[in-house]
């Protein structure tokens, strides 16, 4: 794997009101030159380079450590022909913050080891400032934004959605059916208002924060909203907090990506909660998600990560068909339906990024 | 608990073409005095008397012992009031047949020693027929068939699709990402195909037998296709077996429920691969899907097995939601979106399955 030369073009600055990064103009819905593509978890373990400083420092050292979160953050970048850099992060350390104590057990993810599970638990959780301690992160972003600056490459900030974080707090980890999570919801709806309003506070703080710090967009995740909750759930227990979050981002003065998985049947109700650009899953084509929203906005998504580990041919025919869907859609971006997986074949992301920007030109 | 009356008036037999039972009635789409209810895993942990017979007997030996799966599927009959019994079986013992490993393994569910990993491993598998690998499963249906007759209750036979068994094979196990199963599925696509025919070839053969041996309706689980496949992998590589085993199943003169989760945003593809009644999750209004579907075909489910933990309060209030987004289906049958959890209380299951029959009397 040798450096390849990055897309050249795009001053560093912003020149007017409209900007000049790929990127960045297709979040506007402004024409670009060709498709901008980032991945998902593009700085991950399919990367040995990655993998190499993993061996050396878990997880949260990583994050926690400006220079490393930077270095791997940068490490796509100088191999592939990506579009945008994400902040090297995780969406659980504001839990840490909060009160909760949170490690990443190997072969098992994420585990809290006291999660909510009364009233009085989410009544405790504290809502510190992001600068207090998320510091470091916000310090990676300084570095990464000024390594991209002459590059023209912007970076992303990020951070997970309340129902995502609120489902990780109470279940402890990783979850199949959310059963505590919904007990909660259902059976004290006053506490889950509560916490939901706590998370948003922690968000809108961290969030700000990353753009201040020179995240040029940001992205919530909100990973398992569409995994745990119907429609009708969604519309009682979730929105109206994603509705407050996305409303208190407008202050950023940046783009934001509001993503999410499994909402395909009600995607109109989690674009209708804000965000500048939806970010899709690979359930449903490009043009039926568009359809659904109203047109209204820029599209993110949406190949199936799975598709990055077949052979060409089918690959091929896959990003074709997320390409030719796109077709209708003013700003696209594009990007998985889900994080890469580390079994990624580098090859295959380098062939994929390539072939996008190819078929694309204008 | 005590032993409940059972609902009275259908006779045992079936008089002329109309059937008499509630349930089988629903699935014709013709009148019935109230919503016809049963509940997925009715048959299950939740029951006291279940953990008990549990307690002594492995998994294996419950449903190879047709007594005791008989035993089992009764005993939710004699405490609540169900329109229909199903057999205490389950999807994965026709794979053993076919040459897998596969036991229950405590605390991590089903394992197989020897999952599918080459296109050799396919074409070894058997297909032998249900008669002589799952005799036990007919038998206790016949017992079932012959207890129940005079209180006019069915009992339904089931069986999984080829998606589901397919991707347990290749897994080994549960899956969270299926990326074995669709790595096949994209890099060997004829090997794919061998697979999943083999599939249809088993369950078509098991599910008739079970229809022969006195299964007055059939229930097809894909219970993973839909978190596993987006609209146009379903559409390539699922839709066409089950349309094969949908289309063989016309022979058995039964009515076959088509059960699917996560389906939600392509359910017009999944009604047409076949089936009499649509067996839908919890994501989506009852509404919704009718209307998807074309609203030809009755409907079963949909309430969300988790607001079976919730307060009376807001348990009530969804299965009013139910009942009020069902009201024009012709067809309904009350179910839960997906299986029964272990930890449901009792006096929910009953509450719910009365309260059912008292709201829709007509």
């Amino acid at each position: 794997m040798t450096a390849r030369p990055l897309h050249a073009g795009a001053p560093a600055r912003e020149t007017g009101t409209e900007p000049e990064a790929r990127f960045l103009r297709a979040c506007r819905g402004l024409p670009t030159d060709c498709t901008p593509v980032w991945f998902m978890r593009q700085a991950g373990r399919y990367l040995p380079e990655y993998r190499e400083l993993r061996s050396r420092y878990s997880m949260l050292d990583l994050i926690r450590t400006p220079d490393l979160a930077a270095e791997v953050t940068l490490q796509p970048l100088r191999v592939f022909d990506f579009d945008a850099a994400i902040i090297f992060a995780d969406i659980l350390p504001p839990l840490i913050g909060m009160g909760l104590k949170l490690d990443f057990v190997k072969g098992e993810g994420p585990v809290i080891e006291n999660p909510l599970s009364r009233a009085l638990d989410i009544d405790l959780l504290a809502t510190p400032p992001a600068t207090e301690t998320l510091a470091p992160t916000l310090a990676a972003i300084r570095l990464v934004a000024t390594e991209l600056a002459p590059r023209g490459i912007p970076v992303i900030g990020f951070a997970g959605a309340p129902f995502t974080l609120a489902s990780y707090a109470i279940e402890g980890g990783g979850s199949k059916h959310y059963i505590k999570t919904k007990s909660l919801m259902y059976r004290e709806p006053s506490a889950w208002r509560r916490l939901m309003v706590k998370l948003v506070t922690v968000q809108t703080d961290y969030l700000l924060a990353q753009a201040e710090a020179g995240a040029a967009a940001l992205q919530v995740f909100d990973s398992w909203a569409g995994l745990a909750l119907g429609r009708e759930d969604y519309r009682r227990f979730v929105q109206p907090y994603n509705e407050m979050l996305f409303g208190a981002l407008q202050r950023a003065g940046v783009p934001v990506i509001n993503f999410s998985t499994g909402t395909a049947a009600y995607i109109d109700l989690v674009a209708a909660s804000g965000g500048d650009v939806i970010g899709v899953d690979w359930r449903m084509p490009l043009a039926w998600y568009h359809e659904r929203i109203g047109g209204a906005k820029p599209l993110q998504g949406n190949l199936d990560p799975v598709a990055l580990l077949a052979p060409w041919r089918d690959l091929k025919f896959q990003v074709d068909a997320v390409l030719q869907s796109a077709q209708g859609v003013r700003g696209h971006i594009f990007n998985l339906g889900h994080g890469i997986f580390p079994d990624t074949p580098v090859d295959a992301v380098r062939r994929v990024v390539d072939y996008v920007h190819e078929q694309t030109a204008r």
